[in-house]
């Protein structure tokens, strides 16, 4: 239980911090954060959650992680759906009291910062452009964490280029979808947006998984897996190991 | 007392650091840093001094952080009282060389970096709003600062992991109460602006020892202690370890 | 063969993420990430990948990269061939899915992120300064390599170093020459450009390389090699070690 | 020998990338970097040479430092004049690069990044503001490096602190000064300003030794040496430690 309730919190702080910066801080007026400012922030939700709670739960917050790792042969049948729930309430808790504070001056939330393509996509980005974009940017963001929790690698530093990795991703692809890659992330925003938040939302969560778990599988290849070593372990990887 | 000297110095630095960068180059002409600017400022901070002082005092340079440690029984009870004494004094005296700075060049200091809220709040957030904010900022900074200096995670990654946690805390929240999460570091800036700063700093001193108290206890049972753990030791937690 | 698939991958993603951020965020209107953000981008395609396929491939990325290294007695004369052609494929392959993203809108890419001098640099700086430029930058990104990644050095912190070394190479020269170092990076661009950018591809390819190799002697020299240590292994090196 | 032209290839690099991105780079039209990203250049030109040339001299690139750690008893008396000898000539060789650089599209230096109070002050403080402004700054960047450095620190991390410390003081105070805590840095770009800043450039000398010194005497009091412990050794120290 408690491994889920860390996932529930720090999907929570994804959601509060990445969606928040953006909705509360991006635009302020002369000295707003910008699209740099928010990129950094959803980059260090997960660098903080990775060191503080990831040797509790491995700090996936992502159900495409999740998935991705899974396909990697790293997390355990058993762990895959209560860690996708958890991540999916977080989610929707931190959209919740994001919407107390955006609303506490007066103002409507407008799209929040819910993700989209074509008339939705912040630079007006064609459903295919945005289909390639979450494709490619979840398959890369999956190589990054598969290869920086690796027994071979530096692992410590896996916190660091994970979180980072993310902020790069939004660095690049927040003009085109507002950058989901997790779809916990996409749900929480479009429940509070409705309308065409919701019926876009199919691409915000098929296509990261899809980027995920190919990456999962390319990983494998990758790093040759010996004969017969497909985990079927009982245990979950942590993205940040114990000592 | 060497490690509440620490405890000043580095309370010092994070108020005219942090402050400093708010009220000298936030907002200077054309090039200024913006809120970004000051996020990373608030941050570095702490990141400074938690591997230079840390290995003395353990670098908690906040009252909030202190007793949130204290409830999550990581703090002995006759440390908490000086080290709140040391870093209110450090806080003003930061304060002071910052006043100095800031008047040198003929400006009067406005309203400083002080926290407010209603009409005093940056983006006019309501009380209620200020509220939630300080309270779940706060909570999830302590999260993060028991999390990373458990004893199961990667400690000498933690001051990495609570400085960018608080440069994240300040994207996400200047906007709502040009943020706290501080009452050392609010106290400083009020008794310099008096009026409306000391009036509404009753919040600013509350709200964060609330949610970081609150955190203190939710960490302690996220992580199980087993029967009889709760600490009673003399001995205070550094927040970077020692070697 | 997994290796250079490695190198392929990673500057797939130096060239997606990088010339990405620059093409599709840069100039985004009122909240764009500037040539900060593009320089950030470009230091953490490195960083990212340094601690994820670094112990696969060493992550070198670029050309210049793998003959400074060779220069400096750290790679084996077998693989500066084969990475070279991974790195310039891996390239070409980034920009092919930025032309599909960056078109995805209806926009032409215009200059896309090539490189040039004169005319075509962002700051119209003579031919002479971008020679001195791109000379003086590569030198210096190799001298950070190979210390960064030397024996007496602490090497786990290579990856950041370096990565945020060439974010540092971008924070300075993005105005004259819009920043090669790497002429995988170059090409990518030019073929897309075609024109003006392939007839001014030669000094991003000669350029890097010279100062590179340059780097790669001066620093046998700086670190004093014992008489016969010059290496002539069959084993590259890898920029972010193996445990 | 060595050491001495890692230190002159240090402050060199410390100068053109620091100096250089604020010459070249903030105020670009659109999408400068602004001080921000001249801050973060400064601090990592630090943290790159901590980390690859640091195993070779220490990394002090700036004569305040140099002599700031001597009065903390942990560089020998034989090491600090030709230290400061090199740093002085490599900040000169960088200017000079960058003379080259910043001329390169026909614009004249102008105040290049030439340090300042009073008219010349970026924000018009006064001569008392920049006294008061060095003096803690370089005070709190030594007391920094001194703790991070100390064999109870987490040492490892100390290219990072003391490198992120020198952006964090430059967002602060760029605004003042154009923030020099480094006489070598202030020296290679007055001599190429000449006039008003060659006749300010005492400050930008006497001032940072001042604090430097101070702070290495209260950093030994704060970790009471032992008895007879004032080190006399003959071996300088290293900022980033070798293995």
């Amino acid at each position: 239980m408690k491994k889920y309730l860390a996932e529930f919190i720090g999907t929570f702080w994804l959601v509060l911090g990445g969606c928040g910066s953006a909705v509360l801080a991006a635009a302020f007026p002369d000295v707003g954060i910008g699209l740099l400012g928010v990129s950094l922030a959803f980059g260090l939700t997960v660098l903080t959650i990775a060191y503080s709670l990831g040797h509790i739960s491995g700090a996936h917050l992502n159900p495409a992680v999740t998935l991705g790792l899974w396909a990697g042969g790293r997390v355990s049948n058993k762990d895959v759906f209560p860690y996708i729930i958890a991540q999916i309430l977080g989610g929707i808790a931190g959209a919740g009291v994001l919407y107390i504070l955006a609303t506490g001056n007066g103002s409507s939330i407008g799209s929040f910062a819910a993700n989209g393509y074509g008339e939705h996509s912040p630079g007006h980005y064609s459903m295919g452009a945005a289909v390639v974009c979450e494709f490619v940017m979840t398959f890369m963001f999956l190589i990054i964490i598969l290869g920086a929790t690796d027994n071979h690698a530096t692992k410590s530093f896996g916190g660091i280029a994970i979180g980072l990795g993310l902020t790069l991703i939004h660095l690049i692809s927040i003009p085109v979808t507002n950058t989901s890659v997790n779809p916990a992330r996409s749900i929480s925003q479009a429940l509070f947006v409705g309308d065409w938040a919701i019926s876009q939302l199919w691409l915000f969560i098929i296509i990261p998984i899809a980027g995920a778990m190919v990456a999962g599988f390319v990983y494998r290849f990758l790093t040759k897996p010996e004969t017969g070593s497909i985990m079927a372990s009982n245990e979950s990887v942590t993205v940040v190991p114990h000592h």
